[in-house]
C-alpha cells in the first residue's frame, strides 16, 4: 500500500505559530521534503527544524529564482520523481510549506504531479497576511469589508487600479518591488495609511510606516493599507 | 501590575488547526473570554474546550446578531469593562476568537476599547479561506494572481462588479445570501468554476460544486472561485 502524501503548513516563520496538526505530522515522518533556494537554505526546513525527527530522510528540491519557468519546474519534476520512490515503498511524506500550502505556496506543483496518483492531504497554515496585521496591530476586514491581496511584481499601472478600487490592501512579495509600490501608493495619496512590514513573527521583525520603510525590502514583506474609516469603532 | 490581554486566533474549528501558541496560552489562563450568541452557544469556546484550564474564569460576551450595531457594542462594553477588571487586578486575559482576531473578526471591537490603556498581544490564527482551499483542493492564488476576498451581504450590483474584475475569489459569510451569490455567478457564467465550502475542517464539512450546494447555506460558508489558467501548471 502507497503512503500518503501530506502539504503541511507551518506557519510565517516563529515555530509557535504552527499547527498542532503540522506538529504532530512532521514529529512523526519518516520522510520530508521541502524546497530550498538553489545551493542556499530552506526557509521551510528552518521553521520546522527541531520538530523533524533525528534519522528521518530529508528529500529537497533545489529550486532556481528565475523568470524563466522551467528551470524551477524542472526542480518540481525531480522531487516529484523522489517523492514518489518514498510513497510507492509505503511510506508517508510530509512536504513542508511556509505559511499555507495553497496561498501563493510551492505546494501546488507537486499536488499537480502526485495528487492524481497518491492520497494527498493538506494542512492549512497561518499566513503571512494575518501576520503582518497582528503585528501591524491593525485588523485587516471588518465587517463587510472587502480585502484584496495583490503581489508586488504585478506592473506599476495594474496596481495602481488595483488599489484604487479597493478598501483594505495586502500587497506580498514586495521586495524589489518597493520602490514601484511606494510610488504608486504616494500617487494615490494613501501613504498615511500604509504599513511596511518585514518577516513577520520572526525575531528580525520590522513594522514601520511604509514613508520609514528601508531601501531594500526582502522578499518576505508585504504592504498592509486600509482605506475605510476607522474599523474598530 | 496590569495583566497582559491576548487576542487568539483558533483556526477555522477543528481544534487541532490551534497554533502550538495558542495551545499554550489558553492551557495557561486563569482568565479567558470569548463572544457567544446571545443566549446560545460560543463556536470559539467549543473549538478551545479540551484546552480550557478547570477552574478557569470564563468572561461570556452575549452578542445579538442583529442588524444595526447598538446592541453587539453594547455586549463589547460590557465585555470590555469584565476584562478590564481581571486586567487590573493583575491576571492576563485569553479571548478566544474563531480564526484570526484580525480577519473578520469581533476581537477588534476589545482591542480598540483596551489596547491603549493595557499590554495586548495578536496570535494569529489559521483562517477560514485558506482551510475551505484546502478542503476543495483548489490552490487559491498562485505566482501573480490577484486574490479577491468579498463579504456575501455586499449588494447584487457590488458583487458581481467585484467578481467581474477579480481573478480568484473567495466568498465569505454566505448564509442567507447564498442566493443572491448564486445568481451573480451564473449570470456572469462562472458556475463551472466556483465551489462551495460549509463547516470547513470540521467533521460536519461539504464541499462540492456551488451549483449542488444546499438551499440554506449556514453562516459558515464559503464560496471559492477561480478564473485563470489551471494554476497548477
Amino acid at each position: 500500500m502507497s503512503g500518503i502524501l501530506y502539504g503541511v503548513g507551518l506557519g510565517p516563520g516563529d515555530p509557535e505559530l504552527m499547527t498542532l496538526r503540522a506538529h504532530r505530522l512532521i514529529a512523526a515522518a519518516k520522510v520530508v521534503a521541502y524546497p530550498a533556494l538553489a545551493g542556499g537554505a530552506s526557509f521551510a526546513r528552518s521553521i520546522a527544524a527541531d520538530v523533524i525527527a533525528k534519522g528521518a530522510t530529508e528529500i529537497v528540491m533545489d529550486v532556481p529564482m528565475t523568470v524563466e519557468r522551467a528551470p524551477a519546474q524542472a526542480a518540481y519534476d525531480l522531487g516529484a520523481a523522489q517523492i514518489s520512490e518514498a510513497l510507492e515503498r509505503g511510506d508517508d511524506v510530509v512536504c513542508l510549506c511556509e505559511g499555507d500550502p495553497f496561498f501563493y505556496g510551492s505546494f501546488m506543483y507537486l499536488f499537480a504531479r502526485l495528487s492524481g496518483r497518491f492520497e494527498t492531504q493538506i494542512v492549512p497554515g497561518v499566513t503571512s497576511i494575518t501576520t503582518c496585521a497582528a503585528a501591524a496591530r491593525m485588523p485587516l476586514a471588518a465587517r463587510n469589508e472587502r480585502l484584496t491581496v495583490l503581489p508586488g511584481p504585478l506592473p506599476e499601472a495594474e496596481l495602481r487600479a488595483r488599489i484604487e478600487g479597493a478598501e483594505s490592501v495586502a500587497i506580498m512579495k514586495v521586495g524589489r518591488h518597493l520602490a514601484k509600490i511606494r510610488g504608486v501608493i504616494e500617487g494615490l495619496g494613501l501613504m498615511g495609511r500604509a504599513v511596511y512590514v518585514e518577516r513577520a513573527s520572526l525575531p528580525e521583525e520590522v513594522v514601520c510606516p511604509l514613508a520609514e520603510a528601508p531601501e531594500n525590502a526582502p522578499y518576505f514583506s508585504m504592504i498592509l493599507l486600509t482605506k475605510g474609516a476607522d474599523p474598530w469603532l
